[in-house]
């Protein structure tokens, strides 16, 4: 069984709950870890969501999500790396200390053109990284994602950026649903773990059959990965941070949040 | 340009049409190679098959599809295995010189597991094989159908069991869908050329954005799929084979067939 005090909920996980019940829900429930998404806390002021983390003794793990740097147009290459340094300075502010990477894909041009913008991305964010100190974890997205959201859609090609960039601040994120399918995931989780790049860890599941491609994840236990087996590749490489759940799902988004809280919690104990 | 007498398309592309109306409507249209799908024939006797395919001078390049090895219980494993080899005997009667294998996957077992049933698979078919001369190409799905169609999701993993099983009949299948995301993509291929295990060739197109994982594959030239280029690749790994448009796609499907086979031959002459 994993432990239950590494327990992290994003809060997109839990979409319908505003920030503020999140919190408390998460806190009753006794999960210690939140992973905010930037729409989350939108027209909250920062010092009141580190207040609400404070009151409820939550650790914020993660921000959600940078990156989405690839464009064909300079203009909105620009606006992207922009927009990046702001969620930083946002981390900042709220007490962060690392922001995930949806990196991105413009399906106009080369998934190499993409990753080189990507890698350009990331490089021209780390200056302001470096000044309040946040770390920038690259999550290597499924490959059914290629065409818009992420030309990085396997582990092994996140590391070799990671190692390009060769920065403190950048590593990655390792989410089963995205990786679980790579014959090559435990060399590659070890290969992270080596050298201390293996930043964050996201869980749910893959459902047979998947009905949506973006809002059909499950529960874990409820699908075909083994995620008890990925853990212990990743706690072999080093890894000692959060589980973060991570679910979208539009079925769970229609059930009371309490239960489906619930079912989390009883498939982390179980299936995690 | 490609060649537009290496030109094939698969039944299940032109799904609405019967498959005398396929064949004829094909060889109007200039195709030259069809690969048939096993439904396609369904009731119909092999001695009319090739009396169809000899009228209208179409090269048979491939029957689809056998596989779907993997299964947790035994029982349902020997029955796939006498179904593929039940193909490879229709195979020889209609005179289809190979076999496209979709291996499958069972949820309930690991991806290692799924894979070793599907080399023992391929393995107790061989023999059947080699008395009608059939050949058996392992085609790569992409990871997004781990879960249940296939466990084989890129072409390196398809490349290393054919090297296990080496067979001269046993090669793999290269279809742009499944594997366009690969970064290590070109370089497989070239290893597959190299010891000419490069059996067939699919193309289609990824469009942005997919709404079904099945069916909503796009035509060449609407997706984000640089199809010119990764031909490129696979003639330059020495493949001189039909170039096969396989295409499910519940829009196309719904519109007059001749106006789709029109748009197949423009995307291939333009895009492919």
């Amino acid at each position: 069984m994993p432990d239950l005090n590494k327990l992290c909920v994003h809060t997109i996980t839990t979409k319908p709950w505003d920030f503020a019940t999140a919190c408390e829900k998460y806190a009753e429930a006794g999960v210690k870890g939140i992973t905010i998404w930037r729409d989350a806390i939108e027209g909250i002021d920062s010092e009141q969501v580190k207040g609400l983390l404070k009151k409820h003794d939550l650790t914020l793990v993660s921000y959600c999500r940078g990156g989405f740097f690839p464009a064909v147009d300079e203009k909105k290459r620009q606006e992207a790396i922009a927009d990046n340094i702001r969620m930083v300075e946002e981390a900042a502010a709220i007490g962060a200390p690392m922001i995930v990477l949806v990196c991105g894909a413009d399906p106009k041009q080369s998934l190499e053109t993409s990753r080189n913008q990507i890698v350009a991305g990331i490089e021209a964010t780390l200056k302001v990284a470096e000044k309040y100190n946040v770390k920038l974890a690259i999550e290597p997205l499924h490959p059914m994602y290629a065409g818009d959201r992420s030309a990085v859609n396997d582990l092994k090609t996140a590391t070799e950026m990671v190692e390009k960039i060769n920065h403190p601040l950048v590593g990655v994120a390792v989410d089963v649903y995205h990786l679980w399918w790579d014959p090559h995931l435990e060399e590659e989780i070890y290969r992270c773990g080596m050298t201390d790049k293996l930043f964050a860890f996201h869980i749910c599941d893959w459902k047979v059959p998947t009905t949506d491609m973006l809002l059909d994840r499950g529960l874990m236990g409820e699908g075909c990965i083994d995620v008890p087996r990925i853990r212990s590749w990743v706690e072999h490489a080093g890894f000692n941070g959060f589980n973060e759940v991570e679910i979208f799902s539009n079925a769970y988004w229609e059930m009371p949040q309490e239960e489906f809280l619930e079912k989390i919690i009883e498939g982390y104990k179980n299936h995690s």
